[in-house]
């Protein structure tokens, strides 16, 4: 999959693979290394800086570097629109040139070291800035932003080149924008208009583009970073300084891909504890991940499924299309925080009114009924036999004189309603501009949200163009689909806010008493036997059957006796999975004859088969209860992540599993339960006791500190099944398999 | 939930009940009825008749009974309307008002009887319309259309009005259209547009507004039939008819509810006879199915569920909100049947070519990899460095020159390609307006599919508003999602069409040999017993265990001799459902002494518990293969319907099944197994055999032709599970609960 930012005439389309499939390993710690006392105990950092970047959207003066006016030379169109750019902004500009004396009459300097005062920015016009950065650090100017391409995205060699220039620009001291982007930071953003702006962070500019164009409708905007090939600053770093700034309501991103998952999650952390909504495109749905894991649930979670799990516990909102990130973006930037979640669809009429309710509820959204009270109050304006429980139908005929503004009023009056939502399907101007009006007019009097519709296909229409574009406290939309689907995302950002915790705050910061255990059975590059990858359960807490490892007929009836009739016995082994498969599995033994019998069977099959056994297993057998599975894969993008799924058929046939990315809370682990579509199993149907849930998060836990602690030298680690007892019971890892790296 | 037909300043509100929920219990025949041998086994119509409307849309005469002219009747703004619609289409209109000699100047006959001509259609503008119905079938009217509400819409007293009304309709000779309609069917329509049209088909007329508004974007419609109450002409009325029309490309309909599902079924047929594709909005996803079965399977289909599968059999294309509708009608109306189904997307930006392949791709859309010729005559006109396999991304440049129109031409040359989308994010006049008018150009002159997304949200551009709008074939969208759901919706009916075999041409008309044998063990309002319901399904050829019928536990051990070690033993009894929760099955036994025990075990259960039994079941154990679950339900608005669902978990927790209504053959049971989430299952996972798809498939085919033939007696049929065996072994009905009506 290739991309681009292109958005000026720039050609930029090169770009795009070293972002948007390029997610290398991700190294522990990136980047500019945080200090010792923010690290957690996997060395990842526990928060990141927020860059400064005041200073690069508003700089006091700019040296353009390669700036030129000689007629038909790419650079004088750029010069000229940072000069405009520069005017607004109200810096000094200072042209940089080798020989030229003037550039639009303004003095030039023939090196960055001439330049007459420390500037603030300096945008390098120059096929390689690398020969230039060096200079640019000793002058302490604090950013460059580089617009030449043939970086990463051309290959190998590209990437070598930005390897290297991301290095100078490290030891240089500044903070770099590109290679390989353009001239949107520098854009004219309107002034006249008013409420909270979007911020904008792309990774192509032409895709940023119809966001930006927001503007025409009367949305602000009040940045736009195009982050290029992030060889410095990244989408991270804009998410983290955008949700500090006074004024910005929503943060809009696209993006193709991400240069650091953990930098990705730390800002977002940020713009979590701040309130401030994110609203992303993250291409990439069917990219297919591409490891090879040995068991289960490494074929469950592709990489596009961790995004996903890394956004919502974060609350970013991932939406698929870019009308729906200007529609969503627009919404969460301007909707203030509603007291109440219920949403009432009022319409001009019933067969509206019943549509847009259905899909509303679909969608998931509160439909109260109003009370009686309500309802009379309303019927003093709207004929009786109207439907005005919610959908409100007013028939009409209302909304042409004064009792148009005593409905709606009414209906935001209401202490169980935060959204109105009023479908305008058909515009017929005698009652549908004066519903449009009184709507506008009955937002700017309450603090509830008030969404309209505008159904017509046409949008010429003054209603929409002039009242409803006009309003800054009316959200309109064209589509009832993404109506539905911002109000769903403004209510879900606003609860999760609300019960937001950062789980960086919680993360642990020094191993755990079972780390030492851990760390001797780990042996590198090999997966462990059973009973090893059970001894590494055991030393994180994890509950395992008592079992024991013999190594002959006369041993297994022994330890049969010790653990406990019936006993279950299995061939053990460092490369055996799908042990069942097999053969290898004997359950329900009762007898010494059994056993003994059991142990010669399961090893003629590892010798015909030809699998090292390093014993066979006598386990103790345990009681039916849910089988779950609990496993830790490792995505390049986030490192360790901890995936929760259904055993058996669901698991391995639905992929029926949950992922999160560490750190997380409680909370978390079982909001991933309540992902599972067969969630009702561990709450027991026909008749089967409810499982310990309680158990089953505890597992997640101990398994997410082991992810953590053991952090990148586990490559996979899979409990299938664990085995959920009744409620008050526990639950027990029968099985599991464990892979070093 | 309420719903309404208001589309003009008539309110209408109230009308919606009677349809949208009020989905009757389906007559076996319905309306007039059909010859005697165009009837299936059940006594449902095979074919329906197709009303002929020609003189409804494009009466010669028309008579207006309750005609004004006085100054602020409302009737006197509906005339208005009438004589400029009589106008356009060249009617002579006839005012008839007992007392007014002229209106608006035309002469006014007092009576139906006094009229100068026998007309096509009179419109009924009185409050009740019943009184007039005997004299228009007297004087050799063709068609009514009654406005009036206070029908079905308003509870019990006005739908036995309306049930009158319908009588008299049915006797009188008139065909009907209403009452609770309105003039949308006399709009003026736009005359100097060309390409197919779409016909229009509403039950409430301002959900229409926005489909009826496609035609100041240039799209083509040929009528608009607002159905109301449907007390006589339906839905299906309207879409058989449409389907038969000259010029018409595709059928749009809003529905609140069907009048009839037979009905439905057979236009929605006679569509897919003729290519001709209908799309549909139907209200009711939140609608919870109110049934209180017996068994598994009649909670599985929820209604809903039923009219999605439904429509999907004759090729509805069912779609969810009204600028889906629009957008999918527009484009199936206009695009000819591809040749291929390959799909290029092309653009000025890598990153936008990206995203909407990514999209494309998830909707199940095959984007072909370029051929390298192909490719190298793109890299002609392309930079080298650009990717051009699909998506093709031309960087800018090229498309700003001659180089442009190449472009394009090279692509839809290309055998393998059938549709080019091209997504215009962001408009750069210099670039996008050449990109579109060379789009436009191109599409004239080849007969594949052009689709343009035209991604400003503005929508106010020149290239938008006058090149794009003012083709009719380039196909142009405001968002990616509606482009690519219309394309896919378009290749999908296409390759529907090619394959369609209407089910009614082979629906069986007489009952086979089973039926008299099924008939014979049914037993009217009650559930049979479990070994009845085998012998039921026995007697249409599914096969069963041995099994017999035993009430002493000597009997018991005789059985088991019979039968054959191990057996299984089950009690038995008419209203026994979840036995195994009970306890009341017992698995494995393997001597006389066990099934002696286990006879004593289960009567004394069953005692304890208060069931009555009829005798225990000793029965043949079946060896394991994959449990699946296949049933007859009863719809309110379909009859009976054929589940199929993957057992145990699978469909009791995930509810995983697919349902079809009869007739279908062969083709379609096979869709359900692909419909299932589970299918992998029954292909055999982690080393077990594939199961016997072939017998399954037959079993659901067998089972439909008893939900045919036992018709409405029976109300809840359900095998569970159904032991599908190892391919070519067969399918075995492990258990079978049968409830008569």
């Amino acid at each position: 999959m290739l991309g681009s930012t292109h958005g000026t005439l720039t050609t930029d389309s090169r770009r795009a693979r070293v972002i948007a499939c390029g997610e290398q390993p991700s190294p522990a710690v990136h980047g500019r290394p945080a200090e010792a006392g923010d690290l957690d105990v996997s060395g990842r950092p526990l928060h990141a800086d927020v860059p400064g970047l005041d200073r690069f959207f508003r700089p006091e003066s700019v040296a353009v570097i390669g700036a030129s006016d000689a007629e038909g030379r790419p650079n004088t169109g750029i010069t000229r629109q940072l000069l405009a750019w520069a005017e607004r902004v109200g810096a000094r500009l200072h042209p940089v040139h080798p020989t030229r004396r003037s550039v639009f009459g303004i003095p030039c300097s023939p090196s960055v070291a001439d330049l007459p005062e420390q500037v603030d920015l300096a945008v390098l016009l120059v096929s390689d800035p690398l020969p230039l950065i060096e200079e640019l650090g000793a002058a302490k100017v604090k950013f460059a932003v580089a617009f030449a391409s043939g970086f990463a995205e051309t290959g190998e060699e590209g990437a070598a080149a930005q390897a290297r220039l991301a290095e100078s620009v490290e030891r240089s001291g500044i903070r770099l924008l590109g290679p390989n982007t353009n001239l949107n930071a520098f854009e004219r953003f309107r002034e006249d208009l008013d409420g909270p702006a979007i911020a904008l962070i792309t990774q192509s500019g032409h895709q940023g583009r119809p966001v930006f164009a927001l503007q025409e409708l009367g949305i602000r905007l009040s940045h736009w970073a195009p982050t290029g090939n992030e060889a410095d600053l990244e989408t991270a770093d804009f998410v983290s300084y955008f949700a500090e700034q006074p004024g910005i309501g929503a943060i809009a991103c696209y993006i193709e891909g991400l240069k650091d998952g953990r930098s990705f999650l730390l800002a977002a952390d940020r713009a979590a504890r701040r309130g401030v909504p994110v609203v992303a495109v993250k291409v990439g749905r069917t990219e297919t991940g591409a490891r090879t894991a040995a068991s289960h649930t490494g074929k469950l979670t592709g990489a596009d499924q961790v995004v996903d799990a890394a956004m919502r516990q974060y609350g970013v909102i991932r939406v698929d299309t870019l009308d729906e990130l200007q529609d969503t973006a627009a919404l969460l930037a301007r909707a203030r925080a509603p007291r109440a979640d219920g949403v009432v669809v009022y319409s001009i009429s019933g067969g509206t009114g019943a549509h847009v309710a259905d899909l509303a509820a679909e969608a998931g959204l509160r439909l109260p009924v109003l009370s009686e009270a309500r309802q009379a109050e309303l019927h003093q304006w709207i004929p009786g036999y109207l439907n005005v429980a919610n959908p409100v139908d007013n028939g009409g005929h209302p909304v042409g004189d004064w009792r148009g503004r005593k409905i709606i009023d009414a209906i935001l009056d209401d202490p169980e309603v935060g959204v109105l939502i009023c479908p305008v399907t058909g515009p017929f101007p005698p009652l549908s501009d004066k519903l449009v009006r009184d709507l506008v007019d009955a937002a700017e009097h309450t603090d509830k949200l008030v969404c309209v519709v505008w159904g017509s296909p046409v949008g010429t229409e003054a209603a929409y163009r002039e009242t409803l574009l006009g309003s800054s406290r009316v959200a309109t939309f064209r589509t009832v689909g993404n109506c539905i689907a911002a109000v769903r995302a403004h209510l879900d950002h606003r609860r999760f806010v609300r019960g937001y915790r950062s789980p960086f705050d919680e993360a642990p910061r020094t191993p755990s008493p079972s780390f030492r255990k851990a760390q001797a059975l780990m042996r590198p590059g090999q997966q462990l036997s059973e009973h090893a990858a059970k001894q590494l359960l055991r030393a994180y807490g994890i509950r395992v059957p008592r079992e024991q490892l013999v190594t002959s007929a006369a041993a297994a009836v022994r330890a049969a006796g010790l653990v406990g009739y019936p006993v279950v016995m299995k061939a053990s082994g460092a490369r055996i999975a799908h042990k069942t498969d097999l053969g290898l599995v004997k359950v329900g033994l009762t007898s010494a004859s059994q056993v003994r019998d059991a142990y010669r069977e399961l090893t003629d099959i590892a010798r015909y088969e030809g699998i090292p056994l390093d014993g066979v297993l006598v386990c103790q057998m345990v009681e039916a209860g849910v089988e779950t599975v609990v496993g830790v894969c490792h995505d390049r993008l986030f490192g360790p992540t901890v995936t929760v799924g259904l055993g058996g058929v669901l698991v391995e046939v639905l992929r029926d599993a949950a992922v999160r990315v560490p750190p997380f809370g409680e909370e978390q682990a079982r909001d991933m339960l309540s992902e599972l579509r067969g969630r009702a199993l561990l709450n027991g149907v026909r008749g089967r006791p409810p499982a310990d849930v309680d158990a089953l998060v505890e597992v997640v836990l101990r398994v997410q500190r082991m992810a953590l602690e053991l952090g990148d030298a586990i490559a996979e680690l899979d409990i299938n099944p664990l085995m959920v007892l009744p409620r008050g019971q526990g639950a027990v890892a029968l099985d599991a398999l464990a892979v070093c790296r």
